[in-house]
């Protein structure tokens, strides 16, 4: 399974032979099964996970018992609920398997001397959090600016692959758009493109 | 003017006189004036900008002129537009002052020497990074998960010098919530205090 890590590795940065055999010695893999839980709220976020296949979806509970959806983490990609992990501290949030899913995981001691270890590995995780932080900014300038229709479209957009693989009230869930509002608005895309195919 | 920022790195960390003199030998002191600008969308944030006193507001306009808030820097804290700062790339937000602002600020490029040179400014950094994410995947959660009575609460709560500092249609705009909603929200609550004092 590490050959996908591999693959994944190279297109970012180049790893020596010997890096890579460090990296797999230290790395776990778990299948998690549709529906089974890889990280419990109150429980604390102790490995890096990268995800192989599968999907994954990090979600919070409201009392009403209603979910609201953080991410989405397809392939090659990385799942760590980030205050937890960092900090050591209880999760706030869930971890499950919307797919049966195969992961590498690394606990947070050894990822951190592998960033000491590995420069390549420091550079590309440091990367990937300035990334992940703009694209925070971003979520929450359209969760505030864009209207049910432009979320929704940009969900398709920035997410088609997602799109075809989560049912439509977890879309809802992530946007925070409710399930009637979100099922209006796809109609009405429908109708639209009806009329556009018809003129 | 140094003095503030003096005063406010001592209680995140140590520093030695020659690593504060020279902090202020390339920092550059500025006032702006309220609703002046201190960068417009489409410049490239080339500071690190300390507030000292005062408020600065970072938004976004929409094509049908509405703003949107992303962040307010009050006295004591930090105003950037990361990814702007962080690739040099066109900002796509603009600072603006809501009071006569006066800030202390670094060029990126001095600020990385600063952080090379001064190991407690690079960990405070970094600190400050890692708090900021965590803050965002909040508010996230709250964007997607609060009712606009909860959203209103949690504001209040958690930024009470602010709320007391900007007009509610701000706040509304923070939160991504209409005005109008924001209005009945704050009347329902007066009510609901009145009716409780009388109780």
């Amino acid at each position: 399974m590490f050959e996908y890590f591999e693959a994944y590795m190279t297109s970012y940065g180049e790893l020596t032979k010997d890096e890579l055999k460090y990296m797999r010695s230290l790395a776990t893999v778990k299948r998690i099964r549709r529906r089974q839980l890889l990280l419990k709220e109150g429980e604390v976020s102790r490995h890096k996970v990268f995800v192989v296949k599968g999907l994954l979806r990090t979600y919070r509970l409201k009392d009403d018992g209603s979910e609201y959806i953080l991410r989405f983490t397809p392939e090659n990609s990385w799942s760590v609920v980030h205050e937890s992990y960092n900090n050591q501290i209880p999760s706030k949030y869930n971890i499950d398997a919307l797919e049966d899913t195969d992961v590498i995981m690394w606990t947070r001691e050894d990822f951190d001397q592998i960033m000491t270890a590995i420069p390549v590995i420091r550079a590309f995780s440091d990367r990937l959090k300035e990334n992940n932080y703009d694209a925070s900014q971003e979520r929450i300038m359209m969760n505030i600016s864009y209207t049910a229709e432009e979320k929704y479209e940009n969900f398709i957009t920035s997410f088609p692959e997602i799109f075809k693989r989560v049912p439509l009230h977890m879309v809802a869930s992530y946007l925070g758009v409710s399930r009637e509002t979100l099922t209006r608005v796809r109609q009405a895309r429908f109708r639209q493109q009806k009329d556009n195919s018809i003129g």
